[in-house]
């Protein structure tokens, strides 16, 4: 199962730079240069169009479309919805002398493309010969604004090597995208037309009533007359810029946009917000837009970096990782999720899994505290929908949905839609998670609270009593090793559910006696009864946790044990992955895991299990995973780091940052593995840095892989900012940004304060 | 669970009789009242059209159409095939006085209709009330031929009762019917046209290249002149009769059909072969039909029949069953099968299951051993098909599909199609009993030891080696209770594997030693290696048969007994059926059984049960049972007639012959329950009557339900017809067509001649 990189972009600290245009790796590349801004994102397609293999994807975020699915048995859906691709923006076709622009057809040189994580920019550039032996060196720079949301940027410059002359140019807003895998555009246009200096076109998606605001202005270098364009999905503006040779000439393109996906807006209102909101874009001046931009990322640079010293590429790697993460999602807009691939393609439809608790909210936790809780909001928006879908499985309180854009459940495989149970518990530990180390009780009783009596109540009705057992568990359900399909008694459901109980239980009593109008307001708003706080304390006490004593460990699920075994290490490498080379059915009767279950819970609740109960599950279960999920090295990493498997850990590491960057998986151009890029943060800081966030108080245990001379990371904790620097034989924490706060370092608590702390690298800690 | 009767027809001892018509039971009896030969079948729809609810169906044994189904893991079916609505040959369209006929507008009264059991022709009369007062008596009977396959024909005969004037007719062949499921005819015409007496058209399936050549020829009362009209799917000719008050007129269709469903002739050869065909049908008397039809039926009856004395609806019931079965299939045209629905419907496709061999098997092999036979050629035709599906879903040997109607795999719920193994296992058994029963080795020697070689092969390349029992197995399957999706070791699919290998192991010992050369060319033709025959044996002996030796119960499956409890009679009678009102995944998870699992091979390999065990399992699972199979009841109440449970047993069989006559299950408006029908043919025989084939010679305990006054059934076995009579204190034995044969009664061999031999019913057999 040995990955294998496919290395071809140049490595370089701050900045992704591919030299060379190659037609093969265009979707790949198109997927590495995504930009966006939470609010929007656009893959790094190319803004002249191109009629070779191209993905062009225009996303907004919750912008959506419905699709019937066709499955009649009740509790299965019936429909899902899919982030749509939308408008193309950076429509733009060239043309000098009647030939156009196309890197399929045409002659370029020297092409370069290049993402600068500082300025948060992308540009490509490359000088086309043109039929007649004249030479034009164009360069395409764009950024979506990081705080501007509605706004983005393109702009082209043109300089001609070798003659003087001109270059006529047709730029717009094409809503004519094809949408993948419906094979068509999903708009219809609602209004277009030009006011001012503004031109724009809006439109609706054919079926969910999302609707899109689309407006431009042109600045050039200089003066143009432009011709109106319009077609049925299109508004553009045609218009020549006179060459000299030698001299750059260049336009300008602010794009503003404004997204609907609540249908909330009239035709009208939209239009109007739009057209008022493009014409303050007339005042921005292009440099200013720059200069934001780059100080938005220095900002972020500032608090949130990592630096890796002596290894150059997961240097770039962490920091594309870092990049990525924050343009996918910072919490500025509630109500927001994060899709499996971001905002950089259509796999996995834009759905949010249980990724975002389970993987991202670490790293927005313990750096953006308020993007955290954000995420957290997006589940308590959805909680109506996750109990209307509670009602439409049989159940009592809210069935969170394994993957989703808008609330609903958008997962057609009834499989996992029905038996996977764990983003409930997904959500329930990261109010858990979030609220330990932030102390917001404000969010735990006025949302949080809510949630989980909502979620408790689901897995009090979804969970039955063994009749051989007297234990309570969950019958017919997935874990997270989604290669055992419909199981009993899946280990990690049973004890989630159990610790949900708890938490919810622990929160009621902490309610009653510390906010009792609150608490009287949140059990009258889920006519909570005290029969259900019995009835969760039994059915917690009474879980089924199944656990060999003699080896201590845990069985994944009942009859675990007896599963046919498998050498996975004799599994030919051309059968992976199993999915597509494997007839399903088969896939399921081996006691072969594909992603951590019974590991996940020991890294999610690391402080309840004793070291060695960790390094004997470890050993089972590591050499029975396949790791076919993106998400699983990095967990077995953390935990190899902890139980003193140095290599092992570095191993699973390997790939962590650069999955993308080096196509590990050969699927990156389907888009980039956004929420794996966030198990990549974690996998070096509660991986190498050792780093524990859920035991009383933060806690560290850095270790120093042998392949790194120094690395560094920064978290943010009580309001302070730590920075913890890791050499070949000592670590330091320090408060960068003032005040102090009190971690467990090896064990031993230290107050960190602005002037910092040095230790000794643990013993044993070196690999 | 209790069903109830909806009833509604005249009971008769030898018709099925309606009168009155009931537009909201109009698509019930359109299936009641089918016609069949096996070659093809029509429902009993209006002749004349009707604008008005109903379901005109006209099926071709093997005509089938393909569509795609949206699946793309590997070893999932990616399309299906299903038997298509074919040509409406009866398309009939009257007008008097330019008012045309319509039961749903027209004013229609003494309406009945009539199926005679003893002459296979379906009658409907009424007189139609006309707006100017006109009273016109219509009766329109049709046949399809029982002995000569490709004929059907209609009689129409008017008899104006108050007036003399004309009727206008137009009478023809059309390919526009509507496939309900897919909204469209499925076909397209080839050729049509008139020629002779014969007007003719040919259609081919849209994408299967199935082809259907049909014409007819009309003879009437009085000499017309015909016209003849084309449409695109349609061929026809209109005509009028000239009527005198009190004077029936009438004209007969006869219609003959080519169906070629395996796309072997060409468009000019079906063309030719049916038009000779037709032309050939020009010589037929109408009375000589009508007549053969009856003397076929009387044969049938005069083998067949079973008659029940004191309960006219039983015996109304299962003259019916047999009428419906023969008509679906009596094994004249070798490669057909039968599906759920048989030749009525198009629910479930028209596709066949295991309920063939484990169900219908036993009619066909105590009536007709040849039809048996033609049945268990059917798998041996579609061994090639079953050998793909045994590649694509990665194991060796023969798969055969759980849903079929071509021998490819129809099944779109890959939890069926890809855990549902014992259709394997229905075949071995199906040549196991055939064999046994009727001594014919040269079929095993010649077809039925490759399909055993290859089954076996399957079943030794799907099942596994439990990691804890050390024992073999199949995991992540779905054994005959559908109610338990996914599971492993379940006891039947083990148990029925071990018969399997230990029958092949047996036929291969006896032909290695009996007749070498052919076992020499089935080794050669499978390829069949010595290993494979240890492994076999290896399989068989290790084979887990999980029972708990203290109860005496088999354990459904691993872990069945610690399924969470429900009481089924707990649950509402309004959630019944529950796959439509229960959450699909809620119904997987209870100690709850939708059929016989371990009971029904306790019914298959009754011998090797004792009394004590059969009763200990019978207690267990008929408590856990809720039988949403209609297969299921007459299992049960075969086995409580033999652990001495008689009322039971007849609350079992309550419904079984009367299903669709009563409409128990409220579908029978989709088409009738065919493969149910010979459960309640097997519930008596095998129940009531206490006959078993499973053991070395053929046997019998009969019982004496205390409904009845008398019984009686015939059943073919050693080639001697042998008559049982059953009476409130003896049962009699005769060999009724000559010939002598040693059986067991009450565990005593018999010789069993012409004269016959009365018994006194068995002690305590008498309910």
């Amino acid at each position: 199962m040995a990955k294998v990189a496919d290395k071809y972009l140049k490595v370089d600290p701050w900045a992704i730079i591919e030299e060379g245009f190659d037609p093969e790796r265009n979707r790949t590349s198109e997927s590495v240069f995504s930009l966006g801004n939470e609010y929007m994102g656009v893959r790094g397609y190319a803004d002249e169009g191109y009629s070779g293999d191209s993905l062009p994807g225009s996303y907004f975020n919750g912008l959506n479309e419905e699709m019937e699915v066709g499955n009649h048995y009740k509790g299965i859906i019936r429909s899902l919805r899919y982030m749509v691709n939308a408008v193309d923006w950076l429509y733009t076709r060239i043309a000098v002398d009647g030939e156009s622009l196309d890197l399929a057809r045409s002659n370029v040189k020297d092409y370069t493309r290049r993402l600068d994580l500082r300025t948060g920019t992308y540009k490509r550039e490359f000088i086309w010969h043109l039929a007649g032996g004249k030479k034009l060196k164009i360069s395409f720079t764009r950024l979506v604004s990081m705080t501007m949301s509605h706004l983005g940027l393109q702009q082209v410059t043109f300089e001609p090597l070798n003659f003087t002359g001109t270059v006529d140019i047709c730029t717009g807003l094409d809503f004519g995208m094809v949408h993948e895998e419906r094979g068509q555009s999903m708009w219809k246009r609602l209004r277009s037309g030009g006011e001012g200096a503004v031109t724009a076109i809006m439109a609706g998606t054919l079926t969910t009533g999302n609707k899109l605001f689309s407006g431009f202005l042109l600045k050039s270098s200089q003066p143009v007359n432009t011709e109106l364009v319009e077609r049925e999905r299109f508004i553009g503006r045609t218009f020549s810029l006179d060459l000299s040779q030698g001299e750059p000439a260049s336009f300008t393109k602010l794009a503003v946009h404004v997204a609907d996906s609540s249908a909330s807006r009239t035709e009208e209102g939209l239009w109007t917000e739009g057209m008022e909101l493009a014409a303050t874009a007339d005042r921005l001046e292009e440099r200013e837009v720059f200069a934001d931009q780059a100080s938005y990322w220095s900002s972020i640079w500032a608090t949130s970096d990592i630096t890796i010293e002596g290894d150059p590429e997961n240097q770039q790697g962490i920091r594309f990782c870092i990049f990525q993460l924050v343009q996918t999602y910072h919490g500025d807009h509630p109500g927001y999720n994060i899709g499996a691939k971001g905002l950089t393609g259509e796999a996995y439809r834009g759905l949010a899994f249980w990724d975002t608790e389970s993987y991202c909210l670490p790293f927005y936790l313990f750096n953006n505290p308020k993007a955290a809780r954000s995420l957290l909001e997006f589940r308590y928006k959805t909680l109506p929908e996750a109990l209307q879908r509670g009602k439409e499985v049989d159940c009592e309180g809210a069935f969170y949905p394994i993957a989703t854009i808008d609330g609903t459940e958008s997962c057609d495989l009834w499989q996992h839609s029905n038996l996977q149970l764990h983003v409930g518990t997904a959500v329930s530990y990261g109010i858990w998670h979030y609220v330990k180390n932030t102390g917001d009780r404000e969010f735990l009783y006025s949302k949080g609270a809510e949630m989980l009596i909502q979620i408790s109540r689901f897995y009090a009705s979804r969970g039955q009593w063994g009749q051989r057992s007297g234990k309570y568990g969950y019958f017919g359900v997935m874990g997270p090793d989604e290669f055992q399909l419909m199981v009993n008694n899946n280990c990690y459901i049973n004890l989630m559910a159990k610790k949900l109980f708890e938490f919810t239980l622990d929160t009621v009593a902490e309610m009653k006696q510390k906010v009792p109008d609150e608490y009287a307001a949140v059990a009258a708003a889920t006519a909570l009864r005290d029969e259900e706080l019995a009835d969760w304390d039994n059915k917690r006490e009474h879980m089924k946790i199944p656990l060999d004593t003699e080896s201590g460990v845990y069985e994944e699920h009942d009859g675990f044990f007896d599963m046919p075994h498998i050498d996975i290490h004799s599994i030919p490498v051309t059968e992976f992955p199993l999915y597509s080379n494997w007839s399903y059915d088969r896939l399921y009767r081996y006691d072969m895991i594909k992603q951590p279950d019974v590991l996940m819970f020991m890294f999610l609740y690391n402080g309840e299990f004793s070291r060695e109960a960790k390094l004997a599950n470890y050993e089972y279960y590591e050499s029975r995973c396949i790791h076919e999920s993106s998400l699983s090295p990095s967990i077995h990493s953390i935990l190899a780091c902890e139980i003193g498997k140095p290599e092992e850990a570095y191993q699973f590491f390997e790939f962590a940052t650069r999955l993308d960057l080096d196509n590990y998986n050969r699927n990156t151009r389907e888009g980039l593995h956004t929420t794996s890029i966030a198990a990549a943060w974690m996998n070096i800081v509660y991986g190498f840095g050792g780093m524990r966030s859920d035991g009383p108080c933060l806690s560290f245990r850095p270790t120093m892989p042998r392949q790194w001379t120094s690395y560094s990371f920064q978290v943010r904790y009580e309001g302070v900012l730590l920075g913890i620097t890791v050499n070949k034989d000592s670590v330091s924490f320090r408060a960068v940004d003032g005040g102090r706060t009190e971690v467990l370092i090896y064990d031993q608590p230290v107050m960190v304060d602005e002037a910092g702390t040095e230790l000794p690298l643990g013993e044993g800690m070196m690999a």
